[in-house]
């Protein structure tokens, strides 16, 4: 059987997704308590591996099992009584046998939250970048309009250990900026195939925007630089939360 | 000098306002601060004693100083660069010397946040009560309204060791509902003089409602019947926060 799970978690005392002999992730955590349970080796598949400190609310991973599960919503409920409190199973279904969360991923929707009064409640320290420094947030909107489309993003990517891509020319579907609260910010992404830390580097470009540092307009001759350090610097990872992930085929069922 | 301070804390790991030998308290580690920087003893005065774990936007404190600040902007600057990352002082002001935060008071503003869908996004379990169940919105609409106004709040106040009240009479001057988001609800309380606990009742006997246990007719007689026993449960102390503090005239400057 095949199971899709859409996963939360709060990044804060997490090192991300991905295993490593480090300190906690999401996907040790996860495979825990899934092998605990159906007692067999299990691989997962997740559709974002996201960085240290990085949160999620709608994360999607699948893997395949032997065993079979009768109630889905029993071994969901076992699942998160088993999770530490910073992981949880929002939802779960069975899906094809091909499903594969990262390969059939048709899109995927990032939030990243700031503060740019002086004071940030600490209430948000943990979900919300503290940025206290005057913003224009209309040429923050005129900036991210000439970031949307197909570019090369090389500028936008750093480097990664032990990894290339074969190019860097990627889809951005669109960058909303949404104000809310006093001096808060919200800026949707939205859009396929990410390059390491691109949204990141797309809002700490933006408030350099913001900020003065860098005009709307130079924008484009900074896609076409090539360069990372025309851009801005890397927005904290703790601002970012994977939001969703959008799929062709919807197999849902509910916890 | 009389100097108010608006602060905010994020009460999780805190053991809330009054200092005590258990743990970390508000008081004490803003006391730390404040003595530090102004080299004399100094006696704070909350206008709230919030309780262990609960949270605050604005709470309100004054003390009185002797040695002269200049620039109070930049003293608040100091004090926040040396206060622990879960208190900020937001805003601070002289006042008149006669100011008092707890006895001058005219009104405090609570709210108390909730999740009621499954599963609880781990983001929000520090800020919100979690209470998986089903809820009648409306009933619990109905029975707030019973309970605003003014009445002996006996039945909604916990006993506290070595302290009474000459009298459990209050007026609680408005209970609102506000959901949001997938099944979450905020409460919010605005009255003066609240007993002990009296918040954490009335959010559990609402729940109580909510969920059928409690009818909305039956808060009359539960009111009249001064006992503890026939109101709901105490709701958890992490999924309140003291909101705002009211006072008649308002002397403050930005920090």
């Amino acid at each position: 059987m095949n199971v899709k799970l859409i996963i939360a978690y709060d990044g804060t005392d997490l090192l991300g997704w991905q295993k490593t002999p480090y300190g906690r992730t999401v996907e040790e955590e996860l495979l825990l308590v899934l092998e605990r349970i159906s007692q067999e080796p299990i691989k997962l598949q997740a559709a974002s591996r996201t960085d240290a400190g990085v949160h999620a609310k709608g994360q999607v991973v699948n893997f395949h099992i032997k065993r079979e599960i009768p109630d889905l919503q029993k071994f969901l409920y076992s699942v998160n009584q088993l999770l530490p409190k910073d992981i949880v199973v929002v939802d779960g279904s069975f899906v094809p046998e091909n499903f594969h969360s990262t390969l059939d991923s048709k899109g995927k929707i990032y939030h990243y939250h700031l503060d740019w009064g002086k004071i940030q409640f600490p209430q948000d320290r943990r979900y919300s970048w503290h940025y206290p420094h005057l913003l224009n947030i209309e040429a923050m909107k005129e900036a991210a309009l000439k970031i949307t489309g197909e570019h090369d993003f090389s500028a936008f990517c750093n480097v990664k250990k032990n990894e290339s891509y074969a190019h860097c020319i990627r889809n951005l579907k669109s960058i909303v900026l949404k104000e809310y609260g006093d001096k808060s910010l919200k800026i949707e992404f939205l859009g396929n195939h990410f390059l390491y830390k691109m949204v990141r580097n797309i809002v700490g470009t933006l408030v350099y925007v913001g900020s003065g540092k860098i005009k709307p307009e130079s924008i484009s001759s900074i896609l076409l630089s090539q360069d990372r350090s025309q851009a801005g610097i890397t927005a904290p990872a703790h601002g970012l939360c994977l939001y969703q992930v959008l799929y062709e085929i919807r197999a849902q069922s509910g916890v």
